[in-house]
């Protein structure tokens, strides 16, 4: 046998096994691992590195309206580009159907924005805001059908939030169809009381976005989608969990059998509430939701990423300018917390935290790290055997790691279209040096040395959880 | 390359992934997965069947002290036979030390027991009874640096519990060496209780096995070998759980941040307290502890499966004859359900329940199976990677299953040596039919084609679990 | 000192004391409690009685519209004669606003229908079900001040329930005010998603009712109000709970430090989902929310009020006829579940109930009956010290009980204005004989012997809770 | 009817209810309440004042042997009148048995040591440390039957802990003869264990004490012991408790309908670990066991006193002087936390501080502070009704106190043989002025104005619970 491109001489990691062999890659797909590569048409000395599945993020937002005069940070050019000088061979953006907008046209729309400037995989989840009988009826089941196997819904925003009635009958759908339900968990209710009770009392600083978005809010949301989920028998993904009691949530319900899929995220892990008191709108940059809490908050995400409550690890990737967005004032020259776009930057940099922070330091073992940033995902999603992991006959999707490599996060240094990163100035070791997608090196010495060939993934539904 | 054996056409499982592949093995290692096998000394055909791991059965009482004048039914060629029926490349049993023993001339007894007469590969836990200083200071340590890197503690059983002081000074000791502590959690004092009541009020059938030992009694020992495991700050395996509120003391702990391994085993998902109610003393084939429960905490053991919570499935095999020692009377005459020895076996079954019950009826996938009856055995007792999986340079130990085989299983066709099973009757699709140790076909066609060759295994400590 | 009345010889009990004394009464208040009594106006010998507080049935439906063609059976006149021959000495209705209507008006309405026609004293409720600025900012502010201390939201019931938004401006204008509010916790979407799904299976039986209103449904909505109220940091009282999903809400909530006042009624103690399985429509008898469970959830209800979880037992008294209103059919001649007005009467079987089953078969002790009764009550309502004890000062409200009585359970001997009992042929021990209300004997020998003269009871706002 | 005592003009409060009346007192029992008093043959004024229960403190030590060379710093005369000052009409000291001695034997000692010296009544727990058969089937009944209806257990001291099967036995015998069991819940095998490491490690401050008891200790022995009186089914007492990890264990085990009183003490709300990590030596005022814990733990147990979680709020009374025991060196001049007695005076504190903190400050009301200080012990323990109320018929035991009254705590004003109270300096607002004991004046005007007649009080075996 011949193969297009061995990867020699690593160390090889799947989410259950670490073993030293080469791999044999042919025609994109992974042919052979150990023994006898025979012929090569190239080779990749991986001698020192870690040879992983590409990490898949699964919760990356690019390129969605986000209100007015505001402006996402990242096209599907910057965005992937981003991913992959992380380490990711694939994201999972976000088809996001607006009120009164037709899902369908939504998604073909970001397949065209997406259209031969993705420079990783992609897999489209479909953020329902609008439950018509057309998009219940028709169109969520014809995407569905056609592998975009995972609906997401939101129970805070106002410009996207579900009522129950909403959410059920769009879970109702995902079952019939096989499809998995994202929940964002947070009361938007809750939010915007505690929001106009801020405002009232002038407290306009992005500290108050995290007096207002309390750990009650997303432990109530928590425990209902997870009730919806359990009345409706669909499996569930409570994403972007950030503290303890929403992590009880998980495990109460999991022992009552519903069939879920738990995300934690790296502001979770590094950044904390006071992170949104730094002065001079400093904090704005943290704004994301649910916001970062405390240490101990963090001790218990730790906790849930070792113990397996979490499955994924996911950025949340979300960039907004500071200099343009994130500062905006009022027409009456005043700045509020409520006018911050939520999210911060990430897709580049989670890998690194985690293989810094969670590998490096021991407190998880590199089977889970990959785990957690891959096969889970391909698992969670629908995209395993194909993707998610280095098994004869999956996409030869692969990243090289150099576990001695240190470097100090610098937003002058990342890829995406933001104007900075809330980790500026961590201290990590271990990056990904090289990125191979279904078989062809894609960033080399730090160098993107291919043009975006990145495609849209079509899934399997009725995949049955992890 | 070349190979001495190539397994050709089979769909291969690890923990994580399943794919068809051809695997080539060379000095009793793997050596390659997919690709061009080259010279093969010989080629097993595998189309149509899964080629897993082999077993580890890291639970399994062979040749132990039982009593007076109570001999357990199985050596180590009767059980490990059975174990390589039943698909199991390894097992795990005790080396006891009795009261007033030296633990390292207990070690030597059993190495001499076993010598020559295992068909798998074994490896040993260090059950201490009497931690004296010389057992402690220096027999334990050194058995641990020699490799038997995990030991055992009693919380019932007159003859072998420790109190906590000892289990203290254990775990302390296993703690500094970098050894593992498994937990019998069952409060011996509340069964002592309970047991001289039933006594007194003349209930002495088998079924009063199960109303001593109640829900409460592992309940109890299961939170207070947690708190010790917490206090030490030592990894802790939680054997044989029977019931939820046992599982729920496991997940409280794993929030609170103690390193647990958990255990369950097929008489929790298939034998219920109503077994021991059996007529003309048949109740007696079901006494093992923790005893049976019932349908709903079948349901929570099934739910742990699934869900995570636990890690290991094993069989606490621990035969003894149903015609000479189970039904025993006193010398005036009188039976009780004190003097039953409790165990059942199941070393060749528990392979199989799971693969039926839990694979073809889709409670859990191929690769659950793997981690649940191989890799995570292997990690939990520092045998990884040279045990437990598929992957380059892992010992060649492997399980050829034939998915579509259905039989009944009847004690007639088994090879322990007991005399019955408590699964007679039950009917089961999918069987091992073909095992292979370190690359050498142990078992072909429902023969054992090889003489003894299995071997004990040193083992890394400082194992920081799965 | 001389007294209007003297209750002599009986056995007195309140929330912390049962002794022997007489009792003495003067201008309708208790004025002495034991030693020589001197003059009386009159005295009734209680020898082998025991003299209670009279009972307040905190929760009782009167004349509520219930939808197209429904009609409550009850009016003041007949509801509060039932009252009072239950031992009741007051009962606290609601006020309902409809939505579009002012709360104000509502509660003039209800005034003039309870005029001159109650035989016992009154206390509204304030339903909320249109939060409007007028509603919130002006009427229902006014009607706290003037006493009406105490608000109520729906969380189910399509004409009545509120989203959370209303429910939080709701809470925080009560807790502005120094109000109560009592929260119906049931999820309606889920409710409407799986009575859809019935019907469309064609499952139309009362049966149904229950199945569609699971307890996941009450667990739900209780863990929601319960954070509602968390975040407003007002006191909640958790409504007629009924099983022990939701108890363990209660319970976790109060270790947050949510001051929560919690009731159950007789039905969740003696009923069960089978009763609305009876055959021929009977099951329409049953039919009230939450629904009734089963017997370990009765056992749940019972555990809450031995050990303190349960501050109130309440009827949740909400009479239907069955002959005119619950076996209704549509016009097509269909009759389906969803048509069965939710309800059942109870408001004169409350309290022989409880001390039948709770008294008399040991479970609680007497004190623990007036606690759970009328002083709770009381307390809970801001309408303590004046009502629901034997104290000093407080109203002569007083129900004189013969335990020895036995009586079968039977609607021809009841008072309300329903069609049937749920309890017919119930056995129970303990009838209350005589009924004092302020000092003057309403029920003596089983027949009424005053004319109406309950009045509305103004209350203090800002009651801490118990 | 003449009264030998009146209580005129004071706002009378029992645990149920507060109101404003006259108390007519004859024969050392309340006679009347409220109305015409007649002749009276001393009138004391309460105006302004509060008429409460006499404080019952169902928790001290009282000249109980304490380990070689180590005196208990009070005899009954000393405590007693030191319990007097602090409002007590009652207190409930230890009868223990020690290793080998007759259980009889010891409480004819205590009998003979408070014998005419007592200023309050009195009431023993028999501890049992020694379960022989002559103990659990003839002396431990024997005393039960007599009136001395408590047992006590400890799970910790060396010298007084039983095992598991001791505390079986011992829970046996209470339930068939209608005793409660008192458990001190801290697992001595782990505090020696950790002890030990600490001395090996040179940890020998007085704060080591705090560390060696974490609160594992005290949630595993309190979850064990919950489990015995679960298995037994005998109702249970959980003396003082330290912090919300083992209040859940209690709340968790009231739902599985465990019959238990809890308690906590003044240490647990104002004391704090780091309080042992005073300067010179002087920690060692602050050793007792459970050892006081952190800010948030105070926070837990003040809202298991306002939540009806805890119906107990004692003192823990065991003084050991400061200069003589608490700082004693061994005979090579070290000193170690090891040989600190274990205990903190407060018999005299407990109700002021709880006064002033609780109600003066608005966390719990006048009737729960007298439920939860004489009330709930007098219904917990027997004495109910004779004790703890202020009802016709029960004794007339009486504190007034004076809520207006600003006080320092110092020792050198405090009455017990101590040498230092540990809330030396706290300001309080609210003490007892006048104490009548059984209808006789003891304490007024702040002096001791009668010899002591406090008397062993026989209690009824079988008590309920509360």
């Amino acid at each position: 046998m011949s193969h297009d491109l061995v990867i020699a001489n690593g160390t090889v990691a799947t989410a259950s096994d670490t073993f030293r062999a080469d791999i044999g890659i042919r025609d994109g797909r992974i042919a052979q691992i150990g023994g006898d590569m025979g012929q090569a048409g190239r080779v990749i000395d991986a001698t020192g590195r870690y040879v992983l599945p590409g990490g898949i993020d699964s919760h990356v937002h690019i390129a969605q309206p986000s209100g007015p005069g505001i402006e996402m940070a990242d096209d599907f050019d910057s965005a992937t580009r981003s991913a992959a000088f992380g380490g990711n061979t694939m994201v999972m953006p976000f088809c996001l159907q607006e009120r009164g907008q037709s899902l369908t046209a939504a998604f073909r729309d970001y397949l065209a924005l997406c259209e031969n400037s993705a420079h990783v995989d992609l897999g489209f989840h479909l953020i329902v805001t609008d439950p018509t009988p057309v998009v219940l009826g028709q169109e969520l089941p014809s995407l569905i059908e056609q592998g975009h196997t995972s609906v997401k819904v939101f129970m805070t925003y106002e410009a996207l939030r579900m009522d129950d009635a909403g959410i059920l009958s769009t879970m109702d759908v995902a079952r019939r169809h096989g499809a998995k339900v994202l929940v964002h968990c947070e009361n938007e209710d809750v939010i915007a009381f505690l929001a106009r009770r801020a405002d009232e009392a002038g407290n306009r600083d992005p500290r108050a976005h995290a007096t207002t978005r309390p750990v009650a809010a997303e432990r109530e949301a928590t425990h209902r989608a997870l009730t919806l989920a359990e009345v409706v028998d669909v499996p569930i993904v409570i994403v972007h969990v950030s503290n303890g009691a929403a992590m009880e949530e998980i495990a109460r319900a999991r022992m009552r059998g519903v069939n879920i899929t738990a995300e934690t995220c790296p502001q979770y892990l590094m950044l904390e509430a006071q992170d949104l008191s730094r002065e001079n709108w400093e904090g704005a940059k943290y704004v994301c939701s649910p916001p970062p809490r405390d240490r101990t908050e963090q001790e218990n995400c730790w906790r849930g990423l070792e113990n397996g409550l979490f499955d994924l690890f996911s950025s949340d990737h979300c960039p907004f300018r500071y200099a343009s967005d994130r500062g905006k004032r009022n027409p009456d020259g005043l700045r509020s917390f409520r006018h911050i776009p939520n999210g911060i930057p990430g897709v580049e940099t989670r890998l690194p935290i985690l293989f810094s922070e969670g590998v490096m330091k021991g407190r998880i073992d590199l089977q889970r790290f990959v785990a957690l940033t891959a096969t889970n995902h391909a698992r969670a999603y629908g995209l395993y055997p194909r993707k998610g992991t280095i098994a004869i006959g999956s996409d030869a999707d692969i990243a090289i790691w150099n576990p001695e490599t240190r470097r100090t996060i610098r937003h002058a240094d990342l890829h995406d279209g933001a104007d900075y990163t809330p980790y500026e100035g961590m201290e990590v070791q271990g990056w990904p040096e090289t990125l191979i997608l279904r078989g062809r090196p894609v960033i080399e010495s730090g160098r993107m040395t291919a043009k975006a060939q990145g495609t849209v993934i079509h899934r399997r539904p009725g995949g049955a959880g992890l």
